[in-house]
């Protein structure tokens, strides 16, 4: 690993200039990694269940994670494709974000990410493939 | 056409409870839809262009709408399938939707939408597919 | 289990009126199904590698086995989407296919499929998510 | 354009290393390319349509085209991501494939195509969009 799961968080928290704590890394090792977004009441939909864009920020800033612990702060890759299958209704909860390198090229990382609500943690909530352009080393 | 854009421009205000107004419908018509999710700061990701999130809830709420003004107002109707290619960053302004139906079956429609910043209207920034699950008629 | 791996086998092979085995089914479980497409030379594209076409079938008769075994023979299951990504070259070999089911609904079966090629059994070829619309009851 | 639609064809036939003709370039300008993969009884699945293998064919070589058309004969240029999303039965047909550049950037171009059969020109058989990793100039 490139990153330990304090520094990776701690490089999105800056990245993002956010002010609480944006996305907590629970669990990091080769090939994958384990996080938590923090429940807020903007991320309901009607209907009172976790919103579209609440899990699509889950599984985007856990694949972004993962390519951060395996390859370095390198700040500038950028997600190219990104398909999401819903599976289940999320009750109000953290979101729990589980992240899978399926293949990390020189030019392109794929991954996939199974998301679940801390509400129902049995429950696999949405699954996700994602690849990012990684940048080419100058 | 069941509903008309103003029509469709209340249902999505009144479903999500929106303070300000959430989504404009710039035009509707049979298998299309333009829209335009008005630009606010928080839309901005590092970099300063328009955020992953951002531009999945302006996909999102465009095949809503689409969905909407074509089936009338079944609010039950869920993104099953997403799939987004990020093409352009894009630079701050509003985010203009051109959605449009490809397939609308009885339990699935199936759209397409291209996504634009209003500060470089040229510019494709994002394609996205996608798929709702259709309430079943009692 | 509604059916057996032989009886998967068997629908499948009468199905498609095929001559050959088609596609031998090798264990089946709750929510689980091993494949393998047998190797043929038409399963080649230049450079000696397995190519996408073959890849295809493989992952899209693997979810086809997979909803065959949890809901019985209902011949009429369609592909709805199909999301693949290549991960690495494919050696000439037998595809092997391990499918798992994300979510079987009323009106849709979510899978995820994993390809592997037999002369390299550790090599992850393809990752394919893919939802199957089911026939409604009468 | 970096070639004619006739030397797209040859450069296919001959990749392929085909008896029969592979497939027809019908059309090529910037952005765009238009196909024909010639019927063969071998194309159909039960219920007499063409099957998901044929159409995966179709779409796969229209982009491949598409590429070669555009950055010359770079033979390399590999698949990354394919995303088909199914909307009518197609009957026995040629399979018109229309092609479109969504962007062709150093290392990745992304592309959408269009699938209709020849026996029913007017229907929408199936929407693709994929993605192709370009090889890296040195």
């Amino acid at each position: 690993m490139k990153l330990t799961a304090q520094q990776v968080e701690d490089l999105i928290h800056l990245g993002f200039a956010a002010k609480k704590k944006m996305l907590g890394i629970e669990e990091v090792r080769p090939g994958f990694v384990r996080t938590r977004l923090p429940y807020r009441d903007s991320m309901l939909r009607p209907g009172n269940v976790l919103s579209g864009p609440a899990l699509f920020t889950a599984a985007d800033l856990t694949m972004y994670a993962l390519v951060l612990s395996h390859v370095g702060p390198e700040m500038m890759a950028v997600t190219a494709n990104f398909n999401m299958n819903f599976l289940s209704k999320a009750k109000p909860g953290d979101i729990i974000g589980e992240g899978k390198m399926l293949k990390l090229g020189r030019r392109l990382a794929v991954m996939e990410t199974l998301l679940y609500s801390s509400a129902e943690p049995e429950t696999l909530v949405a699954h996700v493939t994602g690849s990012y352009a990684l940048p080419v080393k100058s």
